[in-house]
């Protein structure tokens, strides 16, 4: 840390260093936007054939970071998402080349038409610019957000949570090598090559104009920072607080197996369920088994009063625990008066993130798919498949829930802005 | 005025009223972003008809609104754009009808893919939400903003200019009656309800949450401001610095034709031209029956050494020139070394805006759409078709220049966001 600090101060004020970075991506940023598939993807294989050669100081950079974590006492759970070996390391590098495989974002002609007149009307993406990915502990999220950046034909400013600082340096390198072997400006990936808290309110202030959006990646509190301070859009959730609502016409085998995958799967990723909302019509036949088979799996219950009474383990939910997002073996548990009631309930509690309905009836189906006002809405499948990969994405950057530009999760597509191109022969406006 | 501010006043501070509105705008977007299409358009029907039934109100507010700005001394050009007659009430009303004819841009099924486990997937349309448009001297744009975010399923709160207040309040009745009329709720259009500057800063500031994004229509001056205070999402541009490359393919005639058009049809508007490049390889030819036809219509021309030597009435371009956008009839003339030079100077002085090339030559002139990185890049065409009416958009609210979700021009289209719909058969992710 000494020596980033020194590096800092050679290149003058931590402000100047900062725009000074910011203006190396700008710079940077034309050459991605213009380079071809086949440059990108050859600096994504050479930045995985690099991380390869560099696994023993990536390694050793990743020890120093992980015993530093364990003297401070940092939770086991931290140190586990900290710590990379041979095989996770592989999987960083194998992602990269998976990345190189996806099609290429930039480019597509997403619409074409012509005018009377005979002028001809393409709308084409183009990349975005610069994006700056702010992280907390895990490494991995050095490899995966460049090179979503780069096959999205942006350049990236990455700031990297200060206990994986010394891992994620040296994958950064890995990448910029990759850039350099493709003839690609390595300043299109660049790390905040300091620990310096201050660095990241910089970014927020977008350096000058020199980022266009702000990926958060980490905890709420770091998101809730990024949302309330970013003076550049933000692509984020700030929380998951997912329901899925089993209607009277629920098949229950079918709501048995859902909403235990919903709720259970994995308890700390964005999609966990987080509240079961069952219709009061079906509640005699359904609510019971729901209950028992969450219970039985492990999971607490937290329930309105018709719920407390089906099963004596389920604690009473107050009000609070319908906006909580748990992100652990819990769930809370309402009845509601059908779908209009759940509908009022998703509004009024939830982060318009992801909802699911289970229901054999179609009518009411697509009234929950239209009327809830969520990045995703399910009808009969689990909630967990909240996911760029499961999209079909390919990868993700993350998952946004604000309605401007990207939503739902963010692939190499939502990293891609537009613009028209207008072909004539000489046409002049009347 | 006096009565607004009382009316401002009777429901307690500024800040409590505009939160108030916010509120409002956010409840009722609800209802607009739910509305069938033919209830929105009957609103829109509905309003034509209470503008044109409420004629004579309109135009006694307008008279006093026209009154006050010549007692002030207020310049001709301006008192002309904020001056209303039947034959542009009848525009107003008619145009309103227009957008009721445009096809609606809620529920538009964007893409549609089914993944390997079954999983049908749908990206679709959904109203962005809440739209705060902020505006001078034109009274129509009350009617005209607030009718593209109707169709486009979004409420909105509307800031008129001072010198407009009581023409954009009776319009805005007009549109509200026409809400109701369709059975919709009226706050989903309201106009602030006063005349204090410091309303503008709140709108910036988003309401606590409930403006989505703010479109400002008007002059540099309150761009800039909205630009650099706004909290929110901006669909803008502060500024049309719009260039035409004449390449050594041109064809001269077509050139004299399309550059006449380009700076000369109508100057006041952000498409118009302002810098013309010209290629060094055809300068002998070209240059001077260009600079020649510009100054014979009555253009001013500051120009480079090479471009002043073609004609005595040239003048010496300054460095300020280039990054000058005049809106009047002037231009700015500079001979480049080919489109690598040209693409160079657009990137350096440009504002990202519209720019065209004129050349028979096929490659030359996909480098430069490709290349050049502005939200409208043309061949062979004038740049005066920047304009949402003249791609097919049928209306647009403005033109915007970020990369961020709306980009050139913003019609009902582009004021949409999207959500994804995912239709399963019990799906459960393993």
């Amino acid at each position: 840390m000494a020596e980033t600090l020194r590096a800092v101060a050679d290149g003058g004020t931590l402000d100047a260093r900062m725009l000074d970075i910011g203006r190396r991506a700008r710079a940077a940023a034309r050459s991605l936007a213009l380079a071809p598939p086949e440059t990108k993807n050859a600096a994504l294989r050479a930045a995985a054939a690099a991380l390869r050669a560099s696994a023993e100081t990536i390694l050793a950079a990743n020890a120093a970071d992980v015993a530093d974590a364990i003297a401070r006492g940092t939770a086991a759970s931290f140190v586990d998402r900290l710590t990379l070996d041979p095989k996770r390391l592989e999987a960083i590098a194998s992602a990269l080349e998976d990345v190189a495989g996806l099609s290429d974002p930039v480019g597509r002609v997403l619409a074409t038409w012509t005018r009377p007149n005979g002028l001809v009307f393409e709308r084409v993406a183009t990349p975005l610019g610069v994006i700056g990915v702010i992280f907390e502990s895990r490494p991995n999220v050095t490899a995966d957000a460049g090179a979503l950046c780069l096959k999205s034909g942006n350049a990236a400013i990455l700031r990297a949570g200060s206990e994986s600082f010394r891992t994620s340096t040296e994958i950064t390198e890995a990448l910029r090598a990759g850039l350099r072997a493709a003839g690609l400006p390595d300043d299109a990936l660049q790390l905040v090559p300091t620990r310096d808290r201050a660095a990241v309110g910089m970014m927020l202030s977008g350096l000058d104009g020199a980022v266009d959006v702000i990926v958060p990646r980490g905890g709420k509190g770091l998101v809730a920072r990024v949302q309330a301070e970013a003076r550049v859009p933000v692509f984020a959730h700030l929380e998951g607080i997912v329901h899925v609502y089993v209607d009277k016409a629920a098949d229950l085998a079918m709501a048995l197996t859902v909403v235990r995958n919903a709720k259970l799967r994995r308890t700390g990723i964005c999609g966990a369920a987080e509240t079961l909302l069952v219709d009061r019509a079906c509640a005699a036949t359904h609510l019971k088994p729901l209950v028992t088979m969450l219970l039985d799996a492990g999971c607490a219950v937290r329930g309105d009063d018709e719920t407390c009474a089906v099963d004596a383990r389920v604690t009473p939910a107050t009000e609070e625990d319908w906006s909580t997002e748990y992100l652990d073996a819990i769930i809370s548990v309402r009845v509601v008066a059908g779908v209009d009631e759940a509908i009022a309930h998703i509004e009024r509690y939830g982060s318009h993130h992801t909802e699911s309905i289970l229901t054999e009836d179609a009518a009411t189906a697509e009234r929950f798919l239209n009327e809830v006002d969520s990045a995703i809405v399910l009808h009969n499948a689990s909630t967990q498949f909240a996911d760029g990969g499961e999209f079909g994405f390919g990868a993700e950057i993350g998952i946004a829930t604000g309605r401007m530009h990207a939503r739902g999760p963010v692939g190499v597509e939502q990293l891609t802005s537009f613009k028209y191109r207008v072909r004539g022969a000489g046409q002049t406006r009347p």
